[in-house]
């Protein structure tokens, strides 16, 4: 199996993206849902990215707004449908530069084959809005972020 | 234009249903956010509805039981993501009989013919979690709702 895989099948409302990490499933979840680490592997390298609030837990809230060299600002909200402990995150997402286009989207954490794996499922309102997100560059981005979740593991882990 | 329609296209992941009111649109607003309200109109008339939690506001939680008569209890609970009054409601909504099964519900009010059109859509996480949403009789439970809620429109527009 791939360490990173991204799925948009033609005329469906969803993208489907999967991780395979080389760590715990505790230290993958602690690493996802922590403020503290979230700046230090979302987006790309040359981005900053400022979390205004992450009150991870079943009702709470979040905004992350991610600040480009060019001095661009992207910002996400949403809520947290359900949070289930090192297992499973429901939460919408709307990208307030696409305001309305509310994503539904569901992040199961599994033990893979001594691994950890975390499928990250987007439910967008319509095909189009599947297609408009991932044309504005998304798997760039989220390669960018596997591979820097990936080596803040491997500190983490050196650390522990 | 029909007063009350259901679209369900084939192999499509959403339920579109759409209402006509004959009733102004801040008064359609209030009568379907109003916690004390909801068991009026909600659900056939044969069911008692209770309303545990329904806090309309952005980033507040719902959770909503309604009691059929040979004893049986249908539980829906979820957040808002936007609240925005008289204009649109963005929540999760999850039945608790189909747990980890949760649908974005994206509802619009606007003014259509000096009328009020509702257009509720659910957003399923599978063509599949469509199909067996409508297969448990949602039509039948939404024409009735629909009913009991003009007939309470009107209770209310004669006391006002």
């Amino acid at each position: 199996m791939k360490k990173f895989n991204l799925l948009a099948e033609p005329e469906k409302q969803e993208i489907i993206i999967t991780h395979i990490y080389d760590a715990p499933r505790e230290l993958v979840w602690k690493t996802y849902t922590d403020p503290k680490l979230r700046p230090q592997w979302w987006g790309p390298e040359n981005v900053e990215t400022t979390v205004e609030k992450m009150d991870v837990r079943t009702g709470g809230e979040y905004r992350v707004t991610q600040h480009t060299p060019n001095g661009i600002e992207v910002t996400f909200h949403g809520v947290y449908h359900e949070i289930l402990a090192s297992e499973r995150i429901v939460q919408t997402e709307e990208f307030e530069g696409m305001p309305g286009h509310v994503v539904l989207e569901i992040i199961i954490f599994e033990d893979f084959e001594g691994k950890t794996k975390v499928t990250d499922t987007s439910i967008t309102p319509s095909v189009e809005d599947r297609d408009l997100i991932i044309s504005t560059g998304m798997e760039e981005g989220v390669i960018e972020s596997d591979k820097r979740f990936n080596k803040l593991l491997k500190e983490l882990q050196k650390k522990s």
